[in-house]
């Protein structure tokens, strides 16, 4: 069958219209927000309903064409970008809260529903979806669980594994399975919804997924505390780990917040200058809670791993106080720098983080290294600024030498090359220095379980 | 090779007297808590060592020997029974902790851990290890992951499967896998730590697991609730859940409560009978918290949910209400009950339970049924009492009548067959009540990937 034949064939499997073929559909359609890889699918098409999407990867099998499932197209790692005319199938019209039940705090969500959407649903029935990101106003929640999306709650409420009461699924073969049934206690073999989560849909497609809710946060109260060196953070966030539970631990260097400060728009938190800040977050409940945190901040204080440090005592300043962690990623992309999504444990987070300094310093001192991340979670947010005698093409040429120092490091320490972004086609090729030969063999055989032709989203994770 | 022959080969794999094939150690070892599988291994193996279970992994792959895990010998589903000659590996000389980090708040256990030595480890390091049932004396880490052990603090703390933060697996081919390497945030692909989580053993050995442990819990404060019918129930959990953090919400019924306090060693917690009782638990960590407490019961009483009701003020009296709920499994043992632990989604908890007992009522009007459970996490224990007048076996031919309609009635409410203990011998041919022909079918698949000769743990799960 002739391509143009096939694609008649696809538009008779949905409906009139939710077959796109025309340029800027394709180049839309085709990419996530990496820049790497050049969008080239050969179609579109926009599934209404769960057998529309059986129909679909059935057809797929049938003619051996690869899938590649799309959602808020805002990943990090192209593991949503058809760079090979492959069809495209987005989520888009498959975006309704289907149902919501009070005693079990579940939301059964289509797979595009909008991460944002779900989050005002809790909260107009006041609860709490807790997964947050930057990109909540696109990503859709069948891409949340495809790269099992983290963000800046993670250190209380986890990733959006945790939220994922039950899933249905379509199978690379066609199937669909309807994993967990939404129960909280089921121990009846193998947990397969937990492979799908992060799979990066390459063993199916995620076309139902049941979420929980979690009650709504009381007085959320965050501090902002400087320290006078990287080591300090360490036992900061053991002491007030020990005292609350925090809903966040965020850190940053004094060369993150000086660029946000330089736009003007965000208050200094306080006049101390400091290399290091650690931004937390907690229920501040009771008066008991705010006052345990205000002793166990002195406490770090006499112990001389805090110079300075706020407290937001209003709505207002809780959000002026997030802007200094927030406001960093897009302040520094005037610098076009290279960008790393990495992690190790907690406790090995200083250590490894100075063998990345030295590393960098020592090979290149005139590059700017911007940290900050979520320190509570051992995952750091690496950044390297474009110097501005540099071109582009110069400086990427020699942060391709800086990634193999970077997953050397993470290698040495243990850690993982992606912490949360995933590996999509971006970090293929490394994965070997986080996986063993032996566990990426083992993932190939799963993936051959599932998707015997080898249809579903091929050459993302690994070729 | 003849049988002997073999036994000589394995015995040069460990230390001297680590296999032992004398009758008494068959019987014991190759048995868990279940009575219907009689005990017939053909020796017993004790590996002191990763480099030793893997040794003995490739010599059952060599000859083609089934082998079957052996913990803490306190499962409920026969996963650990070795009833066909096999060679049982058991952990109890790999019983270290191995390591421990502050910061991280994870300890590296070998799979022979008891749970208790686990929970004292932390209360030592004035942290705690949430997962607690009644067998947590006896039980090991590693059968506690097999099973992905629930117990009593699950509504706040989560199964097995949220403490481990990563392990190291022997598959069924004999490689050692490192799983996770205990980060917090590691998107690299299948997370098949989650796969080994409730495998029972069929996938390959937990050799080494990485546990993470909580804050010590603050002023842990019990209520025991009356109510007028299992319809209140919801409301007051729904109640309660929107104000506090709950660490625990069981129920019992009436002849629970009734049977314990009979013994005449626990005092009863109010006057008024009620046919339904709840017992909750939350951290009385603050007095606004325990008013939010006392506020929430008034309103149960107001709406007509709850009849009566006390709330534990010290220690001694936390632990009596407790009693309450804890002992009733043993209380009851006397009257050599049927026994099944099921679950279905919270909000269908009435429903179901209605039908259950409408089905016994009708059918066997003699049949005493004692209801109690986590039901906070929809997990139910149905015990159906032998009437005195029954002999054992005239009783138990009718129980599996009995069986087939609790099932059904599962599946009718999409529930599943086996809440926490696990599919092993004993659920095995109810399967398809709770997973479909395709599932099982990947699952039969995924376990041909790590155990390509069938050598781990088979018979269990499935056939």
């Amino acid at each position: 069958m002739t391509n143009a034949a096939l694609i008649e064939e696809l538009k008779t499997l949905v409906e009139p219209g939710k077959v796109l073929t025309d340029a800027p559909s394709l180049e839309a359609y085709g990419k996530d927000w990496t820049k790497h890889f050049a969008p080239a699918p050969s179609a579109i098409v926009f599934p209404k309903s769960i057998e529309q999407v059986q129909a679909i990867v059935r057809w797929a099998n049938q003619h051996k064409v690869a899938l590649v499932p799309s959602g808020g197209r805002t990943g990090l790692s192209a593991a949503a970008v058809a760079a090979n005319g492959e069809v495209v199938v987005a989520f888009d019209y498959m975006n309704q809260i289907l149902e919501f039940n009070e005693f079990d705090r579940t939301v059964v969500c289509q797979p595009g529903v909008i991460t944002e959407q779900l989050q005002n649903f809790a909260e107009e029935k006041g609860l709490y979806y807790p997964v947050d990101f930057a990109s909540a106003g696109s990503s859709q929640i069948g891409g949340n669980i495809g790269t099992n999306a983290g963000g800046i709650k993670v250190i209380r409420y986890g990733m959006t594994r945790n939220w994922v009461a039950g899933m249905k699924v379509v199978t690379g073969a066609g199937d669909l399975l309807e994993l967990n049934r939404d129960l909280i206690k089921n121990a009846t073999g193998y947990d397969m919804r937990q492979l799908f989560i992060g799979a990066e849909g390459t063993l199916g497609f995620v076309v139902e997924a049941t979420m929980r809710l979690d009650r709504a946060p009381k007085n959320l109260t965050a501090m902002v505390l400087g320290s006078p060196d990287l080591d300090s953070i360490m036992p900061v966030l053991h002491a007030f780990q020990s005292k609350l539970d925090l809903t966040a631990f965020e850190f940053f260097s004094d060369k993150a917040m000086a660029k946000v400060l330089a736009r003007g728009d965000v208050p200094a938190p306080f006049e101390t200058d400091c290399p290091f800040y650690a931004l937390l977050e907690f229920e501040a409940a009771s008066e008991e809670i705010a006052n345990d945190a205000l002793a166990t901040f002195e406490h770090c204080v006499e112990q001389g791993w805090v110079l300075d440090g706020v407290m937001s005592q209003s709505e207002q300043q809780l959000q002026n106080l997030w802007k200094l962690r927030e406001y960093i990623s897009e302040t520094i992309s005037h610098w076009t720098p290279y960008k790393n999504d990495i992690s190790v444990t907690v406790s090995k987070v200083p250590a490894f983080l100075h063998d990345i300094d030295a590393i960098v310093e020592s090979n290149y001192p005139d590059f700017e290294v911007v940290w900050f991340g979520h320190i509570g979670d051992g995952n750091l947010h690496l950044n390297i600024l474009k110097p501005d005698n540099l071109s582009k093409d110069e400086f990427f040429a020699k942060c391709a030498t800086v990634n193999k120092w970077v997953f050397e490091t993470v290698q040495k320490y243990n850690g993982s090359i992606s912490a949360e972004h995933g590996v999509g086609m971006t970090k293929r090729d490394y994965l070997g220095y986080s996986r063993s030969e032996p566990e990426i063999a083992v993932m190939r055989a799963i993936k051959a379980v599932f998707d015997p032709n080898g249809i579903m989203n091929p050459g993302k994770i690994f070729n």
